[in-house]
Order: C-alpha cells, then sequence, then structure tokens
C-alpha cells in the first residue's frame, strides 16, 4: 500500500554507511574495552577510515554513542511544527498526547536490542556517559513540552507534561535494568499506572 | 517550647565557621566573573585559608556550590531508616508520602535567596554545573525511591512515584525561573494540579 521510500543518492548512501561502520567500531571496542579505554584514533583505525574522516561525522567518541539524538530532536520538532491543534488543554489530555511520542521514542532506542544493552551497560558504568544521557534527555522534555505549547496548551501545564512524561520513561527505564520487562513495556506500564491514579 | 538545639563544640563551630566563608567566598567571586573563570587558588585567596585548608572541606569549586548536598542526602537517608509503615501503598499514596518531603528541600533551597538565585543563574549558564545538577537529582531521586520501600511500597511503584514527584520539582523550577513565583509554591502548585487529574 505503502510508496517504497524514495533511494537516496549515491554520495548519501556512502556517507551513511561510512558513519554506520564507525558506529559498530565504536560500539565493538567499547564492548572489548571499556568506554574509557578506546581513542577516536582506534576507532577510526578499526573501520579503516582516517581520523579526519572520523570527525567529518562526529564530534568526539560520545557523540558515535549519542549518533541517534539529532535524529530524535528534528523528529520530535517536525511534530511541533505539524501542529494539529486536538484539544490538549488539561494536564492528563496533554500526558495522552506525549505518551504515544515517548513510547515510539522507546522502541525506536531498543529496536537493535545488543546496541540497545551495551549502550545502556555503559551509560550505567561511566558518569561522562550519563551527564552526557541526561543533556539529551533534557533536550527531549523542552522539545516535548514545544509540542504541547505549539498546541496551545500553557506553558505551566505543557512543562509538567513533559516532566511526568519523561518520569515515566525513567520508572520504565529502571523496571527495564532490573527485570526481564522490555523498555516500551515498561514505558507504557509506567503510563498506565499514572492515568489510573487517584482511583 | 522547644529546648534549644545543643551547642557544638568550640572546634566544630570554628570548622563550620570556615566553610561557611568558604562558600561566601567563591559566590561572591562567582558572582562577579561568573564560575568558569575562578580558581581555588582565588576562593581560598578571598577567604583568607590556604589552598590545603581549602582542599580539607572541598574536592573542588564545584563542590563548593553542592554543599548542601551531603546534609540533604543524608536528611533523606534517616527518613528511610525512621520508617513508619503508614500504609503507602498506591502511587498517590506514595506521592502524597514525597511530597513533603520534596517541598521541604524547596523551602531549604531558598532560605537564603539571594544565594538560590545567583546558583540557579550559574547552574544555567555552565553545562558542567547543570551535569552536576542532575547527579545531584539522580541521588535525591533514589533517597525518595529508598524512602518508599523502606515502607513496604513495591520497587516499581516506588520509582514512578519518586520520579513523579522529582517530575513536579522539575516543572516548579521551570514556573519559578520564569515567572515571579517562588520555588516551594511553584511546586506545590504542581503538586497540586498532579493530583486533582484526572478529572
Amino acid at each position: 500500500m505503502h510508496e517504497p521510500p524514495p533511494i537516496p543518492p549515491l554520495r548519501e548512501r556512502k556517507q551513511q554507511r561510512i558513519r554506520e561502520s564507525i558506529i559498530e567500531a565504536a560500539d565493538s571496542l567499547f564492548e572489548q574495552h571499556g568506554f574509557a579505554n578506546v581513542t577516536v584514533t582506534d576507532i577510526a583505525r578499526h573501520c579503516d577510515v582516517g581520523r579526519t574522516t572520523f570527525f567529518r561525522y562526529f564530534g568526539d567518541k560520545q557523540e558515535v554513542m549519542f549518533a541517534d539524538e539529532q535524529n530524535y530532536v528534528e523528529m520530535l520538532t517536525e511534530r511541533e511544527h505539524a501542529t494539529t491543534t486536538d484539544g490538549a488543554g488539561t494536564l492528563g489530555e496533554g500526558i495522552d498526547q506525549l505518551r504515544p511520542i515517548v513510547l515510539q521514542m522507546c522502541r525506536h532506542a531498543v529496536r537493535n536490542p545488543d546496541r540497545y544493552r551495551l549502550h545502556e551497560r555503559l551509560i550505567l558504568e561511566n558518569p561522562e556517559l550519563r551527564d552526557r544521557d541526561n543533556r539529551k534527555l533534557e533536550k527531549y522534555c523542552s522539545a516535548l513540552r514545544g509540542i504541547l505549547t505549539a498546541r496551545g496548551v500553557d506553558d505551566r501545564t505543557a512543562s509538567l507534561a513533559a516532566h511526568l512524561a519523561l518520569a515515566c520513561y525513567h520508572a520504565g527505564r529502571h523496571t527495564a535494568r532490573s527485570t526481564s520487562t522490555s523498555l516500551p513495556e515498561a514505558v507504557a506500564s509506567a503510563f498506565d499506572q499514572l492515568a489510573a491514579q487517584p482511583e
């Protein structure tokens, strides 16, 4: 039913391949040696590119781990501009509108389960990656707030809804780390629990 | 009605004075020159102590800004041990139990309004202080979760309640930064809004 997505031009496909090979090389080295013990030179050598090429794609080795972030933020900004004023005035309505967006992010995050597990472990082990992860989540939170304010929700309610949605994400992540529940499932269940109270 | 608090021994009072004078010197220099442009040597010189003395009290200049953190965490841990199993089984009850604790932290944070405003400005301006602030809030969040699990709340509900309580804090802080509402007032109003929904 859907049309196939247009094939990107050769040059772009080549760039995408190099980018992906840098990400794979970095992940493989981080997994073997730990994040702290791997240098940009190691990564570049492992995937047969020069350091200059590496830096054309990523600012540093942290950026490789957070390669998806820019895509997410763009995706969220697009949603903000695709404003459908479908009546998200109250806090509950705001949370309901953010829920599918957060769940989509979660499903996207775990689409490669091995990579997701590796990144979660690295983030837990390395304070600098935790910091980086928190900065990323701050950006997402602002973007979620922006989606609601663009739909006419007042700033105070939009901010609370965005933080509560992020809280469901955090709580679900905590559950997914300590049990066998998947991230999207655990986050969905946190949203359910929030929606169900107070009785 | 209350007995006056016992007077700490001389040595402890002296240490407290030095500690406070380091904090005041640091704040005054951060305010004038910005966090990044002030060194430990500057701070030590400004309050007439040696660098060695400085490092007896604080690990680095960041620690001076987060001098209160350890007190908070100890306060929260004490609460955890003073377990009163007063039936916080559901998510709503968990949030109700955390609300006064978070509000107490907010009132404590703004007890010196000038210092609070300065610290908020420095945190907004300096990514490294934002990181540090996020780490602090992660610790508080774990401690809040610990208070509820010590009271018999299951880990999943306790974690969600703690993250939702922190979300109210974040949303209140956002409001307090952009309006003339005080932090404790704005956070209390976020808790109210959360408790009021869904209708």
